[in-house]
């Protein structure tokens, strides 16, 4: 036991690092590690110009600038949301692509918005000296929820940049990030979603891959491109098997550094709930979409979210069920407890732990009523979305900045607005059918006997009080919404909207249950901050914390793999595409698009198409610019392999691989596949022609 | 409270009848309501010639001779089976369609069993009797399965023919029901599963439909066509709007009688508890029957039954959340109790009503850790199912022939042995994905920690074990099981088999588990007879029981419904089919089979196809012939409406439908898309031609 304390005090480090693991704060980047493993020197110039290149896409995703005049690039999974948006019955922009040959031919998007990255600031000690030492958890959590919507208040007027306090270790640390933000951004060039999406379902977070999943987009500001200084030169050749890669990105979440009670909490309860309720939705969105080409078209953006999400989750509790991974897990809990062990000093970190458990356990009896009350998951709707923002802005507005709802905040207003005031299209016939069947969904979750849920079907059918509430509500109409929000409470209340009636009818439970997990959060913050801070001292402060949805650098090589005894390479080509259809009989969705089939002969069939790499990525990382030692774009992320799945909890390139479009293939696809010379210029030349 | 009671006893029949509800007895039918509704006098020649000409497929479903020859119809989705389990990647008969043109080609069947019933004896006297008076309820339950293993060995022993005894009234009456019974049966016909199943999942129960849900049969008996005197005359006319109809066949099970904690039990826990393992089911086997042609091909049969049982109980939740069929099942049970209430002669029938309460509860907590351990949920495969049979009957054969697990007694012997030494193939890869998924059920369902989950994962992730668990069992191999069957004990353990060793493990709770099912439903039984006797006592014997997988007789009139203010027309055509096809673009499950396409100029257009009837039936009657007052066949039921689905708990006629293959539709395809002109022959002149 000594030996092995001793020597962890001496030579341990903070983790261990295991190959090119790691998603790296900007600010903290694994110097040593890169000049050690890869003589590469990350410079503060080479940092700054990918930070500032790298894109935040604000509904979830990542991309680039590629040019100076604001041309930047991300997944077509990513454009998709927006492209569904604009699409009608007869135009289908997801299902047939798009490509503007002319600037004013680009189509702006209804509600997106993009972010960029200036600087990262840490207010750690300023957030923690605001929150009283020995207040009870609640009062603690409004403190803490009053300084940080004042640092991000004075920061926004000070500066006029998106500002976002961001919770890094779990609690550990608190880090102010100022982003500046386009809401104008138009939709420049999108493939057929089906050689975006290649193989659909069948071959997501498969490899060998053939997917053509980009979209390009362009930043305006007051009505013309912006004007882009960071922006990432488009390597031609791109990358090869064996080159260090590096990705800039925004990973959403990962689960790396809970407490061994967390992630017992994640296997069996949050987990299985989630597949629960994502294969419900599934077999719903899929048979529905099956009646009609319009439904389908309908369900589309909905329908991949789902499956993308279950095919990962069922990786992910793979994962978590492999008795390796919990034993990794015990272990490194075990040996550090044993290091805090006897240590005054460090009594409150071990404390921790236990806090840790006692609130997941709290949390974990609430879970499935907040679940179906406060995160609306009985409500499945857009309108109930709108009808509680409307509900809630009208009585959060009034209050003190410090003192609202998360989401109300000043800082918050003008994303908010953005959404809420979103002219995207809402159908009745889906609307009806995903709140019905969650409306269904809420009475096996909390019993037909709750009175709550009696008061919320008001003696009807499931099926029945959602035709009435989506038929009675004008939650869909734009300037209702405008009229409401800005008339306030009042407004709101006179509406006598039937579904805003349901939000104002749960609110009380859903907020006494929101309640629930600030303060169970509180505490937890404040033990993962005991024990971050033993780590620290124990350890040193190397590493990285748990992904957050900012930015992040991972590096890796190219580099294939062994499965099933067998090696999989690491680069595929388009000659393997054309392999593929013919394999799979051109069966959907392993169908060619017709463009495809016809330019098939003017396609370099050896250009590479997809390749995979030991960078480390998660969710959220979608559209993020990989780049070689220059600083180029040689590729871009757009999915991991099956065995990357288990990523969130834990970190192994035996087999996991993050997987990327190669640069070449995008320029040979505009250029022999779309006749999209003009673009193709835009990316070498990173300016557009005069 | 004394005027209702009064009139109940003097004029209100049993049941409150509506329209033309019913599941008939054979020996009970509704004569009365049958001359009174429709002036038609159901005589005993009329109902003998149709109970024998009726047949019950073993695997699930109905059918019917049309032949003196041995030639009987049923669904497709009934053959399906046994087409699934003769098709190979090279010969896919299910996708293809068959045709045997001469007698030699006709295709055996690998384990289906059909009975066609000869005799009912009503044995509750004697099996009650047998019955001690105040047992404990296990010991009770054991009384009953021996005498009621006696009674069927002795009709077995006496007649040579299958008898099973029923239990009615769920556990007021036990008849025994004595089958003749045909185990080599040859396909003669099948048609692409495309047509039969036209529309797919999107238009299963949905109406107007377009489907030609057939597949003919031809039963032998020492080695030559079964020569039957009661076969069905086929009527070329057919059904016609406004006719009445009568439809024999075997309904698997309603739940119509079941108390009110038994029917809440049922929407709070059964029915939840099955729609997320069945979705949960359809997202594995569609996903991967996604991946291939020939995954497709195996998964296929599987998918198409989790699918169809998904949609009928979503429909069946919907209804039961319905909160006008809650009331009237509250007002139902609150009447008839008010007539119990205070009578003496009746505290036995008002104390059921607890104990089945009671018995519902005790039941409930132990529900999922029983299906997932007893019913085998959680070893999804069936090499599993095969390991425990072997592993059971070594157990049980020995044993005295009423004291055995009921599935191992004697006269159930020969259906055993038919499925246990089925040569039907069994896929490796397949076996690996629904155990692993099934194994990730079982630790989800009963917890990581569950010592006996901890045993069954064997330090592996359910992955790792169901591969290993496959790859290591001998249960696919015929031989194999012969010899240990025919070894017993010893041979079961010497053979070291890893499966068998799974099955072992899990035995001793299993069984316990088993016991509480039993004692359980002793109990319930009891109550049920109680509150039975009641019933007759009070209101006569009028009526009929839940369905219970034993022939009955529904009646009604094929008529339409109205739906959402339009009205739905009782008959499709052949028009209406490729009208579909055309407003559905041909595509998938909208295509029609090339053959469909090059005939369609040959066909009558306005042939009837489908038509919709309000004969009362439910899963199990798939392939009922539907019979004119002549008793001529006049079309085949193979699905009912959407609103026909919560008839699992109620009849009602306002909109629910029976759906059926029209007579004459069945004859123009098989002239002039198949060419089956011998066919049609035979089945117009009620003998195959010399």
């Amino acid at each position: 036991m000594k030996v092995s304390l001793l020597a962890a005090l001496l030579c341990i480090p903070a983790f261990t690092i295991r190959a090119d693991e790691g998603m790296w704060l900007f600010d903290q980047p694994p110097r040593q590690l890169l000049r050690e493993r890869h003589q590469f020197d990350a410079t503060d110039a080479w940092l700054e110009h990918l930070q500032k290149a790298s894109v935040r896409f604000n509904s979830g995703g990542s991309g680039s600038f590629v040019s100076a005049d604001g041309l930047l690039i991300s997944n077509h999974h990513v454009g998709a949301d927006s492209l569904q948006k604009l699409s009608t019955k007869e135009k289908n922009y997801l299902h047939e692509g798009f490509y503007a040959r002319a600037p004013t031919q680009e189509l702006k998007c209804l509600d997106l918005e993009l972010n960029v990255l200036q600087a990262i600031e840490d207010v750690t000690a300023r957030i923690n000296t605001a929150v009283p030492k020995d207040a009870d958890a609640a009062t603690a959590f409004a403190a803490r929820r009053k300084i940080i919507a004042e640092v991000e208040k004075e920061s926004l007027d000070r500066t006029g940049l998106r500002s976002d306090v961001v919770t890094l270790w779990e609690g550990g640390a608190y880090h102010l990030y100022r982003y500046k933000r386009y809401t104008d951004v138009r939709i420049v060039f999108a493939p057929e979603q089906q050689i975006a999406f290649y193989g659909g379902d069948p071959d997501n977070f498969e490899f060998p891959r053939y997917d053509v999943d980009i979209c390009l987009f362009r930043a305006y500001e007051n009505g013309q491109p912006a004007k882009v200084k960071n922006f990432l030169r488009f390597s031609a050749a791109g990358a090869r098997d064996g080159d260090l890669i590096f990705v800039s990105g925004h990973p959403a979440g990962t689960s790396r550094q809970i407490t061994l009670a967390e992630w017992e909490s994640h296997r069996d309860q949050r987990l299985p709930y989630y597949l629960g309720l994502l294969k419900r939705q599934e077999v719903l969105l899929a048979n529905w979409s099956a009646r009609s080409e319009e439904n389908a078209r309908r369900a589309k953006d909905d329908l991949f979210g789902v499956q993308n999400s279950r095919k990962a989750e069922d990786g992910v509790i793979a994962g978590l069920l492999d008795p390796s991974m919990l034993s990794a897990k015990v272990r490194a809990e075990e040996d550090f407890k044993a290091k805090l062990a006897g240590k005054p000093e460090f009594a409150d970190a071990l404390a921790g732990y236990d806090k840790i458990a006692e609130a997941t356990r709290i949390l974990a009896a609430q879970a499935v009523r907040a679940r179906v009350l406060e995160a609306g998951q009985g409500f499945n709707s857009a309108s109930f979305g709108i009808a509680r923002t409307l509900l809630r802005a009208g009585d959060e507005r009034p209050k003190p900045n410090g003192e609202r709802l998360t989401e109300f905040s000043d800082s918050g207003k003008e994303s908010l607005e953005l959404e809420l005031f979103s002219d995207k299209p809402i159908y009745a016939d889906f609307e009806m059918l995903t709140l019905a069947d969650s409306l269904t969904f809420l009475v096996e979750a909390l019993g037909v006997g709750d009175p709550l849920v009696q008061k919320i079907l008001a003696g009807k059918s499931p099926r029945e009080r959602a035709a009435e509430l989506i038929s009675g509500t004008k939650a869909r109409d734009v300037a209702f919404r405008r009229r409401l929000y800005e008339g306030g409470a009042v407004s709101v209340s006179a509406a006598n909207d039937p579904m805003i009636a349901l939000a104002r009818l749960v609110d009380a439970d859903a907020r006494a249950l929101r309640k629930v997990y600030e303060a169970q959060g509180e505490v937890k913050q404040q033990a993962h901050a005991a024990i971050s801070r033993a780590r620290n001292s124990l350890l040193g402060t190397t590493g990285y914390p748990d992904a957050t949805f900012t930015l992040r650098l991972a590096f890796g090589v190219v580099k294939g793999y062994e499965d099933a005894g067998k090696q999989v390479p690491a680069v595929t080509t388009f000659a393997g595409l054309y392999e593929r259809a013919q394999e799979m009989k051109n069966r959907p969705p392993f169908d060619l698009p017709p463009l495809w089939v016809k330019r098939k002969s003017s396609l370099n069939l050896n250009t590479p198409l997809n390749f995979v790499s030991t960078a480390d990525i998660i969710g959220g990382n979608s559209g993020s610019p990989v780049v070689n030692r220059a600083g180029e774009f040689v590729g871009i992320i757009f999915d991991g392999n099956l065995q990357s799945l288990p990523w969130d909890y834990a970190f192994s390139d035996k087999q996991g691989r993050a997987t990327s479009v190669h640069s070449a293939a995008i320029l040979e696809a505009l250029d022999k596949v779309y006749g999209a010379q003009e673009l193709g210029r835009e990316l070498l030349n990173g300016r557009r022609s005069k």
